[in-house]
């Protein structure tokens, strides 16, 4: 909570709004299947961690391999997904980084059909800030049904 | 909300604020079944379009007549809506105009019943700052399983 | 929703970000088990009404206890709970009192299993100002199925 002190060239509010909307861009991205723009809010060597895979997924080209696989399967799939993020707390750590602890879900809708949730999960973020706005340099995604 | 400040003393932050509160306090109104208020909350001749409609809903008198049915139906059925908006992100086209592209989901409650995901959809909106704060001037509102 | 005008000392923006960060924040120690530092977020004497509780919960030790019991209860049961607030409507009432009306909804998923909605309500607040944060003074939950 103590956004101010840490970064003092910048108002923790608009600390907070930039994160927020970083994350509704970041997702809809994904959600639309754009998935080079979606690796470029990852920093070129960001990791994208997960306990429902075995490995990290490390750096943009491995990342847009995922996110592409991911989006062709769902496309065949006829299915739209929609990725929530709240409850958003965040904590600077310099004036050009900051941790972010949310979390995330998963809805599902396939076309013809009804909504549901996929997934529920919490979403451990550290952000950088890069020439054009925030990147994601590690991000964790811990899946409530595995845990 | 200060809506007599001009935009360029505005902070991105503030803005933002606006939005989500503005947000928040428009669809408790729809929930509530408060349907003048709510259409109170478009422009005098905003546009109500979505693609689970034939035709789009044009102006605060047909608003207030969609919305007052959907809001008789649903007290008759014994059902609380709530619509959730997130992942705002929202671009300034001018001082007192800009688009939203969001997230909406509607969850259903029957008395007594559990509650459900009734739809989760794409809302895109163009809002423009009235005297008492912004408005909606267009809304379209996109259904996952109509796509 | 003049909220600058009636709390001169700070921003509009700095406010709901405040208050939403305080969410994100008391609600994921709540979904921790970490039950003494969520009721730390409450004011010493603070009340946790609910529609559906027979009477309301007042004060801090009495807070620990009934979030200790479904905490334990959860646990033993292998529940990850969610507690989401969002579309928050803020109004002040002097510099350090507010009240917040929104919306919460409770993901519960079990190990192995599907996530889903445990329950819809409408959260109704009253916060004040601590030394070292907001604080609810009144919560008051309504669960939708049960009005």
């Amino acid at each position: 909570m103590t956004v101010t002190e840490q970064a003092p060239t910048i108002g923790s509010a608009e600390l907070y709004h930039q994160v927020q909307q970083f994350y509704a861009q970041q997702m809809q991205l994904l959600d639309q299947g754009r998935v080079e723009e979606w690796a470029a809010t990852f920093t070129e060597d960001g990791v994208f961690a997960a306990n429902a895979h075995p490995e990290p997924t490390v750096g943009r080209a491995a990342i847009i391999a995922s996110a592409g696989a991911a989006t062709a399967d769902y496309a065949a799939r006829g299915i739209q997904r929609r990725h929530w993020l709240g409850m958003v707390s965040i904590e600077t750590s310099g004036p050009d980084a900051l941790t972010a602890r949310c979390y995330a879900v998963v809805l599902e809708t396939p076309r013809g059909g009804p909504a549901g949730i996929k997934a529920s999960t919490l979403c451990e973020d550290r952000l950088v800030r890069g020439a054009d706005g925030w990147l994601v340099e590690h991000r964790l995604v811990t899946r409530d049904d595995l845990v």
